[in-house]
């Protein structure tokens, strides 16, 4: 038999990243690789007695659900994001595997094969390659620690007439930065006035660091919406309850979200909605602002912790950010130093990190790196950063100073 | 803002159909619209008993998963697909949200926009939907009670030089039948003389309403497999278990699987892993073809039930398949009736089919519909074809005799 694959599967070829990090699953390799929240955290006392909950009520409960997904959960959730001064109904909501997913139902519905998507650059892994397999075309937008380049945005507007910005813009994947709120209203509106969609991805926002709730308003909610919104907002409950359940939601102008319902309806009919009533009842009995804010504490040390073990090398050469939020430090290596070369030393060592050039839409930074620092507890992460450390002064010798 | 939606999404506008049946959710319209199982016969307690297991062990198990799925489930699922002559390791197998999300990823790996398809006629709605947004051309073909016309396959074949064939050989939605072994022997030895992939799509498999297990084996496993094979194989956990946990598989050649892992990574990373651990615990603590033997019997008797009082209406002109398992009758109005048309009187008497036409990939039979037997109980049955009977006798007055 002689298969004949899709085109578009060319885009998806397995990395030699992917299969470097795979090595190290189940090993006693350390890994600071994946976005992980820390597990010693989920609540899953919590949960036993929601889901508990949840076999207790009509067996009806376990049919098939709604694509757009669990009404109660949806309604949960509009509740929460009005405190967030996002006002939204049923029908400007779909729950979905994750909010990973939603980068692809919204890709299927707004986006055709040779469509142009500006994104922060360097940006979020999953979305490239989600977009690359859509055949969608990727130009990068200039950015410093406050967000996107306006005049590079309108610039790239004009040349390339995207029909969408992708934006993390609250503790973003990998590099940790927060937009200020004068490049979250220029965005806006400089996409507005372009009619050019904005995708706010957002599954970090509640992990900072600092008690300034208000620093950092989505940009949803900074826009007229929830109809005639340029913006289509996502997050998840994956960093901040588990992400097992894979519970993502979007939210928009009613017309994309319904588009985006039955495009679902042909993808997956619906996701677990056994998941969904289990997350209802666990978010109904349960203090989740209190959940976080433990959370947020201990990230916080962890982050605190991972910069003081990072500075303690004496390194002058390697530069990394201070994240307010988020799970992630960029790192900077000296110019010319490859951090794809460097994982194999680094694996030798019993450590793995992600190399930054995948993250690039264009010409990476290939003396980039991203390391997590949200789900090693502390002894762990103390022996990581040892061989972290090892790892780099056997690769780049005298390089580093 | 303006949005700009893309051009494959005029391929999933929602049908007239869709939006009537959906009036009849939540309502006391009785619905033999769905492929619904029995709820009475969800495994509740042993679900619950399950579940609380998983939430004893390990906080990690909570953590993100693989996207290929939970290995002891996989595990699981390989000894039970091992009894019915299908041998196949974990490499070759993905977990899935639903089988539904098995026609979307391979869609995606193995078929670019324009490819053609070849489909029994009618066939599954949601893979013609599905198919549809991938911009696929579906071509059907001929076919009576035994399966495809060899004959009709071979000519189309040469004709559209398709890349996939799409079957439900066993107990078919919408019709019902059950292909012969010399249908499927024939259909595996063309597809493999021509290099075309067949995707055998088996949900209702296990919903046989006779005790010949050996009557219907899997195209599957009549092929060389898993590596090489002509087949890619999918089946579900929603009919014999419960819809809510949205959890199904694909077995195939280890490039088709492996390709598939990879675009499901972009899509959604992977399917609930809590809800994969929880059936894994199920199922290994649970007498599974019992709990099937159970539901066949009933299903069986509801079938014959349904067939009753279909008869009982004295209908000359109307006729229907009798069904050896799966949840469906088929059925053949007068033919300058329109099944569409009829719809909304059976809304007004209080009961909901799905009509045949949208399930043609090409010129419809409008006078056909589609009734499910499995889901509401013997009184509900009997009111709903009573309401039906009358919408009948009223839409098409004395054409039926």
């Amino acid at each position: 038999m002689e298969y004949s694959f899709s085109k578009s599967l060319d885009a998806l070829k397995s990395s030699a990243v992917r299969e470097i990090l795979k090595l190290t699953q189940g090993s006693s390799v350390i890994s600071f690789s994946g976005g992980l929240p820390a597990e010693e955290f989920f609540p899953v006392a919590e949960m036993k007695e929601a889901f508990n909950r949840v076999f207790s009520q009509e067996k009806k409960a376990l049919q098939y659900g709604l694509t757009d997904g669990y009404i109660p959960l949806r309604e949960w959730i509009i509740g929460r994001m009005k405190q967030k001064n996002m006002h939204v109904g049923l029908d400007n909501m779909i729950l979905t595997t994750g909010s990973q997913q939603v980068l692809d139902l919204l890709s299927r519905v707004y986006l055709d094969p040779g469509d142009c998507v500006l994104m922060e650059n360097p940006s979020y892994l999953a979305a490239i390659q989600l977009f690359q397999s859509r055949g969608v075309r990727m130009i990068g937008v200039e950015a410093d620690a406050d967000g996107m380049d306006l005049d590079d945005l309108q610039a790239k507007i004009a040349a390339y007439r995207p029909k969408m910005v992708y934006v993390v813009p609250t503790f973003s994947n990998p590099t940790g930065k927060a937009w200020s709120l004068e490049r979250r209203l220029g965005l806006l509106r400089i996409c507005r006035e372009n009619n050019v969609l904005i995708l706010e991805d957002d599954p970090y926002g509640e992990l900072r660091f600092d008690d300034s709730s208000a620093a950092y308003p989505t940009i949803f909610s900074l826009d007229e919406h929830p109809n005639g919104s340029a913006v289509v907002y996502t997050s998840t409950f994956s960093k901040i309850v588990a992400p097992a359940v894979r519970t993502g939601w979007a939210m928009g102008d009613v017309n994309i979200i319904q588009a985006m319902v039955r495009a679902k309806q042909a993808v997956d009919l619906h996701s677990s909605s056994l998941d969904q009533m289990g997350l209802h009842e666990l978010l109904t009995h349960f203090d989740l602002d209190s959940h976080i804010a433990k959370i947020r504490k201990e990230y916080r040390e962890r982050k605190e912790m991972m910069h003081h073990l990072l500075t303690q090398q004496g390194w002058e050469e390697i530069t990394w950010n201070a994240p307010k939020g988020g799970m992630f430090f960029w790192v900077e290596l000296p110019e010319d130093v490859d951090a794809e070369q460097l994982l194999p030393y680094a694996v030798k060592e019993g450590v793995a990190f992600v190399p930054g050039a995948p993250f690039y839409v264009d010409t990476p930074k290939r003396n980039t790196l991203r390391i997590n620092f949200t789900h090693a507890d502390r002894e762990t992460m103390m022996l990581g950063v040892e061989r972290f450390a090892r790892a780099v002064n056997a690769y780049c010798g005298q390089a580093v100073r």
